[in-house]
């Protein structure tokens, strides 16, 4: 773990920044749980208090935050950005391990430089792993896959058969990398499988969740987009097209041959139903059923979902309905009761 | 991977399809992914265009469909089985691999002929393996687990005691079959586990996703018949009963004792409460929560589940809902000016 | 496994219960697939019928079950309590297995007395490991991962860097726990990592469900409160705070930062919008969404949760809209032939 002086993380951050050059800062903190040797953070003038109480060493703030008297702050534009910075000075490298002896890798598999396998990880035959990949305890690469540089497989992921990752893929740990698709015709008097004999193409950046599955095309590929980050327990189905810097959040479901365009976000849990084409820039809400195609740059929500202003307003509608049972009701009686009087008045 | 020439898959396919006999196909493919060596399908006219620019050596296609002229179709009654037929032929037969020496096979454990024990797979004492059992990498078969013949356990799958599995059962990675039901008592001031000593029964045929989870029973069996189908990410709580050649798709989560009768389909993401009956040739729709008992060969949807015509007259209804508040509000006014009109009249 | 005399069981529960001392019990069993052998139990009338067909030895009933004759029953307070501490006698107790060779344990672990470590599990430098754990075949106990006394990890579940857990904790299969929460920015061109660097603290007497997921906390810490129960399949988000004794049913899925008071219950399927706070003592119904803050002690359901009378009479009121429609389109009708009858009388 490396260490800085509180003066050099100030000069990090200049212009303007000083720091007490003895002080040794060991990482950063909660303001919370700082203690005298951390770095702690504030992007709201209202975190006032907790920015006084802490024990931080020093306190990222907002150009514009309350003065703090003695309390050391550094006034920075983006105040979560730069306390990001100086985490990523104190994120533990990994050291090089090397390929441990209860490793299992088939000879006929290509290892790049300074690839680290842990132990009772398998790599198989024929797969290709880039210069500094980590595969963990447990990892499975198999037959044929191609990992890119620096990828990083953890424990007990499986990446099977099929699967072609780019750079520096993250993939957590119980995550399924192109297991078969879920596909069956019924025949005579029983589902009978269609094998699953295409792809799962992952481009560079992209994150997989814990147990996340990505299942492997029919035929050609299932193709996830550089930069997409997908949460823990997401389920891509076989032959999606997931498109670049996409945002799939905990728990989404996506039935098979789906498309989603750059940029887009899935909230958690939401569910998309087969051959559907979500486009560009567009939000579905948590909780929301795509049944139909939904355009780009849309703000979309519910089951089934549709633009979120108007299922706000129907959700809206939707809780005064008993009340508005009772009105019609009402209502009712006041007609007949106008209808028996203007007969009345008729009669008279 | 086996090769043949295109004459010879026009013959599996007869009568009356030909083909060069000195062209070596390679596999099977996509229209669009086509090579002068694969063989590709199309099941609807609309794709002629496609089939016209495809670089498949041939193309099953309808017996109706439009005329191609030198491009080489083969028309047949089925093209997606018919192609099916075709990729299995391709489908690669995995070599007996015998016990990888990185594997922990118990010697108290009995294993059929021609098993194949991956690296870092773990079988137990009293376990029962059939015969060409593929067991993967990293895969764990506990203590009396028996499969049956052709089973395959993919990678990191985890098979616990108390599972019975019959002949060529499926498990994808990741999977977790005959983990403990969820059940506990309060007993004084905490949650007693109850603890599960049931079993799992598997049928044959049966194919499982990755990370699905079937639960033990607590006493007694959870069962899935033959021939069921259970997609990615599905949970099937302690003491279901599911039945044969049942179909649920990807993210279902089923409470304890249901049972859902044979040939029924469960749409991704359904829910079902404990202790329901389902019937047998039954749909429920993606995302429905099923409250009650269903009965045989509906086709129900939503939540809670109901009859999918009268939900979707509901969904119809909620959609116009805001412009119903708006009518009553009108109609409200209008009976007030009514009234008044009436008083007026009535006074003059 | 243990054996006892219906005699010495009869005992166990006194007062005044009697048995066979010669008939040796060797288990538990529901009332269907009792053996001669068996104990079962049945808490209901009802299952009169059931109890008089059962084989089993002895049944455990209610002190009002109606009369069995000959049948030997044992009447007492609780008889599914009583069956549980039966059934607790049968547990198989797992014995001390020792370190097993193909198990990968660094060096710099340190193990407390009698832990068992199966084939392929893999204990990493500087983790502790309690007295009396278990750790399964292929599971993983990573980096400075702390494990209290006797707890149970599962095959191939991760307890990844981060993780501390109490004494007695249950993780089962292909969990995860101490995975880097979801945090990104969007930085120039691309969704930038946020470095996950808390902790996950899990406190006695905890359960975590196969295929869960508890991700570690972006700084300081993600709790799961001692008691804990936590179902297959269930996401809990970064820096999240579970109280005592929750409930979490099958694929809940909580969002960052949210706290879940002591003594609540969330139902299969919630789905929990982040920073949010869920009182204490508090049930929110299957599949609801939580989109705001919730107070203790209340019942909650739906998208969005409420008031669970307040979502069921809404939920009345929406079945019934279909005919509401059509009533209000009468009505429509009936005031506009008023207005046409009223105008005809005025003009009289």
């Amino acid at each position: 773990m490396p260490t800085y002086t509180l003066d050099q993380l100030a000069r990090l951050l200049t212009p303007g920044h000083t720091g007490d050059a003895d002080i040794l800062i060991h990482g950063v903190s909660s303001l919370e749980e700082a203690t005298g040797d951390t770095i702690a953070f504030a992007d709201d003038a209202k975190m006032l208090d907790k920015v006084m109480a802490s024990q931080a060493a020093a306190v990222l703030v907002p150009v514009d935050f309350p003065d703090t008297g003695e309390r050391l702050v550094w006034r920075v534009d983006k105040p979560r950005i730069a306390f990001l910075k100086i985490t990523e000075l104190y994120v533990k490298k990994h050291a090089r391990e090397g390929i441990h002896e209860k490793a299992s890798v088939d000879p006929a598999a290509r290892l790049g430089e300074d690839v680290s396998v842990a132990p009772c990880a398998v790599i198989s035959q024929q797969a290709v792993v880039g210069d500094r990949c980590r595969i963990g305890p447990g990892a499975f690469i198999g037959e044929g896959v191609v990992l890119g540089k620096e990828c990083i497989i953890e424990a007990n992921a499986a990446i099977l058969p099929g699967a072609i990752l780019g750079d520096r893929v993250i993939v957590h740990s119980n995550a399924t990398i192109s297991a078969d698709g879920f596909g069956f015709v019924w025949m005579d008097d029983h589902h009978h499988k269609v094998p699953q004999i295409g792809r799962v193409e992952i481009g560079d950046d992209v994150e997989i969740g814990a147990s996340s599955c990505i299942d492997r095309a029919t035929l050609g590929a299932t193709r996830i987009g550089k930069g997409t980050k997908i949460d823990n327990q997401v389920h891509v189905g076989h032959n999606c097209d997931i498109g670049e810097h996409v945002i799939l959040v905990a728990q989404v479901g996506i039935s098979g041959s789906v498309s989603v365009g750059d940029h887009s976000v899935l909230g958690g849990k939401v569910g998309v139903v087969g051959h559907l084409k979500i486009g560009s820039g567009t939000t579905v809400g948590g909780r929301s059923t795509v049944t139909k195609d939904i355009p780009d740059k849309v703000h979309y929500w519910g089951t089934p979902a549709r633009d979120f202003r108007k299922a706000m307003r129907e959700q809206a509608a939707a809780a005064r309905l008993p009340d508005l049972v009772k009105q019609v009701k009402e209502m009712q009686k006041e007609i007949e009761r106008l209808r028996a009087l203007m007969t009345e008045q008729d009669d008279s």
